[in-house]
């Protein structure tokens, strides 16, 4: 079995919510619109971000769980760029884009910069930079 | 801000757990071994995959939700592959390296061919055939 991550698929409520989000908040590229069932963004030259509405999941998957919204999900996406100053402008964004929650970033004891926001559903991203030659390798 | 997703973070209960399963089980490679803490794996060339223990995370992130594990977690990882076979094979791998869940493959109404595993935290992989244009950029 190869080492690959293909998509990473989010299940949200509202598909029209993420696209103002992704779309015109973050200013990405959709590049499969599937109107209220799912929407496709590439971030990787092999990776796609997949929003995908939870009536839509939860015809293929079953019964899809809710995390508590006060609490953070058990996973994160990160975005990693290559100075602190791009790490405070990516915050800015998803400030200006409606993120309702922000945390700006602190210099982290493991050598990085990083902090942190939230989409509509709540799921989190990191926006880090990591000066380490493995966190280096991860920003083209 | 770039389309970019550098990587992602699965908060684990017990990373050594998770070390059998990918590992051991999976056959992959890690590539920043953190002992109890975090585990890093590579799953593109500018993306990785970290399992980080829940203790360690909560402690920089806050408390962290967990789901219902009746149900599925809202949010899903897919490994596309070139063939069908290929996909009934990783699911026989994830079967052999003790994943509790398996769903088999079965066509789908959008063209492709996929089934699911859960790893041990009860995170969801799908492995799937894409055969649009748009599945076969995910496959290097």
């Amino acid at each position: 079995m190869e080492q690959r991550l293909s998509l990473v698929t989010l299940v949200v409520d509202d598909v029209a919510r993420s696209r103002d989000f992704y779309v015109r908040g973050l200013g990405w590229a959709p590049e499969f619109d599937g109107g209220d069932e799912v929407l496709m963004i590439r971030v990787g030259a092999h990776t796609m971000l997949s929003l995908w509405g939870r009536a839509h999941a939860g015809a293929e998957l079953g019964a899809i769980a809710q995390f508590d919204r006060n609490q953070i999900p058990p996973f994160v996406l990160a975005h990693n760029v290559h100075t602190e100053e791009e790490v405070d402008e990516v915050l800015r964004t998803a400030t200006q884009a409606g993120s309702g929650w922000v945390q700006s970033a602190v210099r982290r004891a493991w050598g990085g910069y990083s902090g942190y926001f939230a989409d509509p559903d709540g799921f989190r991203w990191e926006v880090a930079v990591n000066p380490t030659e493995l966190g280096e390798s991860l920003v083209p």
